[in-house]
């Protein structure tokens, strides 16, 4: 029988030297953790001595417990007489939120996705909000995504039966019943305890594609538990700089048959700069100081090691490889997965050109991680037309897709007439977890659903594949995408990169 | 002699299971008909075992309730002195409208159309304010419809005389006193009860065409009632779902000299997304559940039933069909019709062409339907650059009226710049009315007539068929309309549609 | 010896029928008059037995009244203990002007037009103010006609000798120190005392040109009484319907040797809409009601008579002809002047062109008046621009001023830059005039001049005809151009346009 | 042993006649030297009789006294005892700066370099804030300056190791750490104690090279005193109309190994014209009267000679030539130095284009003076768009440096794509040395480098030399650059310029 401590003693182990902490109940020695922690030292050393299942549970998918500590580090049991009344809970983003007698608005009553971004925007914490809601620098990028798609002009055709119209498609030929997918976003469960499974079941009821983030705050086997038969999901690969550590999540993945194909993340090699979320940095959760032990060989090789003041953007990125090539990479992958590969970030036609090319790829998405990497790079719909004045062979080789920016049933619909075969959402499904769990992600996809069916009848469109560049003006974009230099040539785009394939 | 109900024993029969209602003092039971209301049976229900008058008076043209009931639904009348004393009346649309006693504003004051919606929108209910503002999602081509045309420059000429300007013209050869026409526009008497009869009334004084909507607040016989000599309608049809209804309507219309061409509604097979009108909803006007009996033989082929959370728009459009097309709906229209048919709703170039194909067709509307349709529509003016550009022997073969975002006359000028023979306005004729009756459209006659007047003489022009493009400068919109495919061919015109002719 | 009356007396005809005022403590009898009135009968009826002196004052130039009046209309004098005492000065445009303890600015602290601006809104009386400020519509052509300067960019050289700087240019020949001119504006008393006379001082201060305006509110005499020697004025004629009052004023102004040449007014044959104008309404002076008699043979030849409604500018066009050709009037005015014509009005290169065919004129000024007249009407820059385009030769043929939206001194040398000779401020003038009388106007032209003169010395340019195009990047505001037919062959400028010279 | 004074004795000499003042507790008769005084007679006078040692302290150098006084001039020390008790400081800029309670943020929570000027502008003095803030006119280049760098797109490449990224460069052959230098700016002692010194100790902890100010508040020995070792500075020369003491100033900064170049300025021949500067002129600095006795042959030689209202921008600039040119200047100035030559101000092609073909001639800075000169002059991105269209072998040949508006690493980044070698940060440093002395400084830089790093591996490249055009997409910009006259061809790049070379 474990032992039973009070309170006051775990208060004692506060120190570098002596650390514990109290999770689920149980009392942990987590000193000799603290230097290989992820999120860095100094935000275990913030909770030392202390109950940290607040700050633990909902950024930690089960089991990581297990994996990363050893047996005996766990010492007992807490006497839950001896724990201190739970401190309030944190505030929601918006100190303006509705009193707690008129209560969260009703869902039915949302009519739209940005008016489902305000009402969890009321509800989620602060520190949630803005990880979700943060992008790097000055938010242009993020801006932009949205206003590329605004600005692009539809063109109705009249006197067509439009009594029919047939949303379902196929992504790398597994059939769904929507074009529009969950991109993998993290830590769902900061918005809702109905986490990423929430978001898989709410797929299921409309049949739309899932792909799940590396850094989901559930394993893929409980998001995955529930799939119904023909559920798709994809699930998102950042490869770790320890790379056994990514063989071995690939090997588990193959064990999940609903896994169809793996994503693997090319737009973030390091990370953006998210002011918003540094801002609500004084938040418990990893937070590793620059003295944090490196795991690297040298300290230039461990690029995703956020500062002090790095928010939990920055904290997630630990680890994560910076030094992926065409050249050793996706052999490598090939070795490790049998599924198909889908490359994530791609955002230049030059390296959808250069992915098109490579026989172990399936896929590419247009990303520019939701203005969350590289603030004034390029939104998706550049990238599309850049594709479509290039090389658009590209779209014959390979299923082309996108993220980013996405609000309304229209912006879907220009997606898929510029050749976009899957449309991803991310923040918008966090939004719909924060503003209702399951339920408020069905409203997400029910409002995106609805609002695309009736830009295809209004276009006078009857299914998916019959969406052109001909329903769409793209004028006030197509000014503004690169042209390149004066004599771009085919062989040119292949040779234009620095990396030798 | 029929019998005489209190309203407590009215009150008893509130559900589905037995429904009475009370209208103009008469008791009657709708219990057999609440399936088949085409605003479906919820805002009956809402309604039920109640004096429902109030609600249904605007919206309803007379006749339409004997039309609709047998003769023993209606039961008796009601004992007046049983009636609950009547509720306020409803609050304008904006709270801050001018308090009693200071009244409201004098017409003659109102210096513009902006100022006259001002006004109205502070008189009129906030429900009517809802229906006539509202327009599909993010009101982009709403507003795109208004700054298309202020974005274009005049070129006035000078040392010309301009003693004399002659706003006359025709409409498919009906002299008319003025190139603008009101727009058929639904309910009008919810802004006023002078409603489309008064709009006639005004019309009448300035020699303007009105096209009457056939979601008319009443009868189209009592619109045209009082029609001066020579004065102008023409009647819009929604095609129903059940034909015989539409050619009973149309059947009906041949009786109405005064009405000489019809109006054939294209830009909105389905209804748009209101949501202004939306979030008004909890107006006692039809809202059919999603469980309202359908007509149709599956339902996907309802595609105008709207959801529990539509607004006035999407319920109108109850019963409308979604499955015309150019091969099998302008036959049937030709067999049960004499008049000239105009196309409403054209949008694109290639559907202008291919109605100047039709030997039935006399004319068309460039319309987004108000931006109420698809939001991100192009406006007119797009469309009528368009077709200058790639088809403008449309201009030889039939008439081409615009109706959208007029708020000046150099709007109106720059229309008939640019082809237009005549220029259709629809929420400023329904401000009008909203902010004094006949009088109000008046106004709004007057002063967009005397904006145009001044407008060509200050070009330089005498009468509006020596209007043309050279006296427009339209370079900041041409950059932005449809260019096409790169090698559009003029074959390709009229293949670049679904539709099989 | 005159009669003197007391007030009442005088209070007691004040209908149409007999009609009383008094002016500069004389008493009238204006019944009579009253039909031929300019302003219209209204606005003489609203001061009928009342001292009408502080209305009529800063609107008529002395000598009006008696040539309108025969001398038995003079009845006497006043009894001035019988006048009630005078109502409190109107108040200033802006309520927020400062306190009359603190006093207005000081001229010295205004460092730019705009501010100077801003301290006559506080000073000058809200009619002025309305009258001043206002222009057509939306003012989207008066906004439009800054921003166009604006958008222009500068480019400056380097390692150029800048000691000297020379803004002395001429004006049709005449020698003038600055390429600034002021332009003829309307009823200067109203803004200040100071009025035309006070501008007159300040522009020979400077060196600059002055042209005065037919409705000054002081006479041409007076105004170019101080003049010095070799200062420059032209005088700007609105032809009127009766021509002998045209030529009287012109036979009048050949006795002013130091009037150089005469400016034919065409921007605005008939008046614009100024709605800010038209709602400082209530203003006691001419609002000629619709009931007013009109000199012209039908009412359609009347158009200037302005409606009950209109503001000053309306009023001020009363009698003003629309009928002007170039085929007629041109060569009547050379029958009734010796100097040189400049055409003031000028918003097409079509026009521009014509005119330099003329042999009469001498210049012109493009002009779309203060965005007054036509709303969307181009700016000057454009009409440069077209010019510069389609028909450079006009630069060599006449001379080309410009006027509107001047507000810095770069704004004057990018206008310079294009190939105009002279530049015009118009509201600058009365701004400054409204600031503080003649010394305010000379706050405006050293700001201008100083201003002028840094942006010549930053440009590496010494003298005003070393100014060209190579100096300013004009790409912002050439695509926004007329770019006219297709073809637009050089015939074709001649015969673009309705008149038949 | 010198004489000491009472204050009352002092302050009987408060006029042009008898002028004494307090400077670090001497007194001084300053009689003789008011005339000569590079800031005027009027500033002088302003504190005559009186201790000026705070309004003398942080914008002159030590040394500049002596140099400047006769030894007779001191007239002894001034009895500590007998001063007027110190007036309260001045107020910060912003009168809502944090309460002193709360003090100033910590340097590592501001996040970006906005966040530093906003810290700054609540720290600093308002008349220092005016000084580094204003700019000419409306402000436009200024604004411009940034936006043309925000507008830009970049394309970042994917599947490239970006585990390595490495700042460093040359800036003419001398290693530097960073691509980023600091601009000369003057009177950095009015941010901060520090001063330029302090600028330069940051600058050594990040290898960042460093322009000095003619106009530095400490002298250039005391700047350089603590330079590191291939420490890299270059000293900023405004020739002066008394040519001497230009050369005497050369000859100093000859025997300063640590500066290795000289950056003639010739981007201000004359003040532009800074309001806001002006507006916070009753700062008791150099503001001579329009009657100041001036050095020059005539008064028009003397351009620099600020008005009365003129700011701290027009008095530095007192005796600044504005006659040099390219045929006489730079002979002269090779004379007087053996550094290697940049000239800063280069504004168009055409004079990069001319400095590329000076012998002399070593670098040149695209520079608009941070839009303090001319408004509406390019931003430097405009001119390098320039070079790179007409004349891209001047990057061949000479240096390309630009300075204005960086804001973030991204436009630094951005800059060097276009082929920028060096990129100046002016306003940054001095609010950085506002918000916290060198330590501001160092966080200025801090942040810039790291936003440039995580840039450039998001974009995939590693070192500064490998940037290019194919990393960036100027669509937006390059339709906006000057296109020149038709027929441009590279002989008339040589001759459109007056000056004769």
């Amino acid at each position: 029988m474990s032992k039973v401590y009070d309170y006051a003693e775990v208060a004692k182990h506060s120190t570098a030297e002596s650390c514990w902490v109290v999770l689920y109940g149980a009392v942990y020695d987590v000193t000799k953790f603290i230097p290989s922690h992820p999120g860095g030292s100094k935000v275990i050393l913030q909770l030392a001595g202390q109950d940290a299942t607040e700050e633990y549970d909902p950024i930690h998918p089960p089991g990581i417990l297990e994996e990363n500590l050893r047996p005996e580090d766990k010492l007992g049991t807490i006497n839950p007489d001896t724990l201190p009344s739970t401190t309030s809970p944190e505030s929601p983003a918006l100190s303006s939120a509705p009193s707690a007698s008129s209560g969260p608005p009703s869902l039915s009553s949302l009519l739209n996705l940005t008016e489902i971004e305000i009402a969890a925007t009321s509800l989620i914490s602060k520190k949630a909000w803005a990880y979700y809601y943060s992008a790097s620098d000055d938010l242009r990028s993020k801006t932009l995504n949205n206003t590329a798609y605004t600005s692009i002009l539809l063109r109705p055709r009249i006197f067509i039966d439009c009594t029919r119209c047939d949303l379902s498609t196929t992504l790398l030929s597994h059939p769904v019943s929507l074009p529009i997918y969950v991109s993998p976003a993290a830590m769902a469960r900061l918005a809702h305890p109905d986490g990423e499974a929430g978001i898989a079941r709410a797929c299921a009821k409309f049949g739309a594609a899932q792909l799940i983030s590396q850094n989901a705050s559930m394993t893929p086997e409980d998001i995955v538990a529930g799939a119904e038969p023909g559920q798709v999901f994809g699930w998102q690969l950042y490869v770790q700089n320890e790379r056994t550590k990514s063989e071995a999540m690939l090997a588990r993945i193959a064990k999940l048959p609903a896994v169809k194909f793996i994503v693997l993340t090319l737009d973030a090699p390091v990370p953006g700069k998210r002011e918003d979320d540094e801002r609500a940095k004084n938040i418990s959760i990893p937070q590793p100081t620059s003295a944090a032990v490196q795991a690297g060989e040298d300290t230039k090789a461990t690029p995703g090691a956020p500062g002090p003041g790095a928010g939990i953007g920055a904290a997630l990125f630990w680890g994560t490889a910076a030094d992926l090539t065409w050249r050793t990479t996706l052999p490598w992958l090939t070795r490790h997965t049998r599924l198909p590969i889908v490359l994530k970030g791609v955002q230049t036609h030059e390296d959808a050109y250069l992915a098109s090319q490579q026989s172990q790829v399936r896929g590419i998405i247009l990303s520019n991680h939701g203005g969350r990497a590289l603030d004034t790079a390029p939104p998706a719909v550049h990238t599309l037309l850049e594709i479509r004045k290039y090389c658009p062979e590209v779209f014959e080789r390979i299923e082309v897709w996108v993220d980013g920016g996405i609000k309304r049933g229209t912006d879907v619909v220009k997606a898929l007439c510029l050749g976009a075969k899957g449309v991803g959402i991310g923040r918008a499904a966090l939004f719909g977890l924060g503003a209702g769990g399951q339920e408020g992600v069905e409203r997400t996809l029910e409002l995106l659903k609805a609002e695309t069916e009736t830009c295809m009848k209004l276009l006078g469109v009857e299914r998916v594949d019959q969406l052109g560049p001909q329903f769409i003006n793209t004028r006030t974009v197509e000014r503004d995408i690169y042209d390149g230099p004066a004599n771009l040539e085919r062989p040119t785009l292949w040779e234009n990169t620095r990396s030798k394939l």
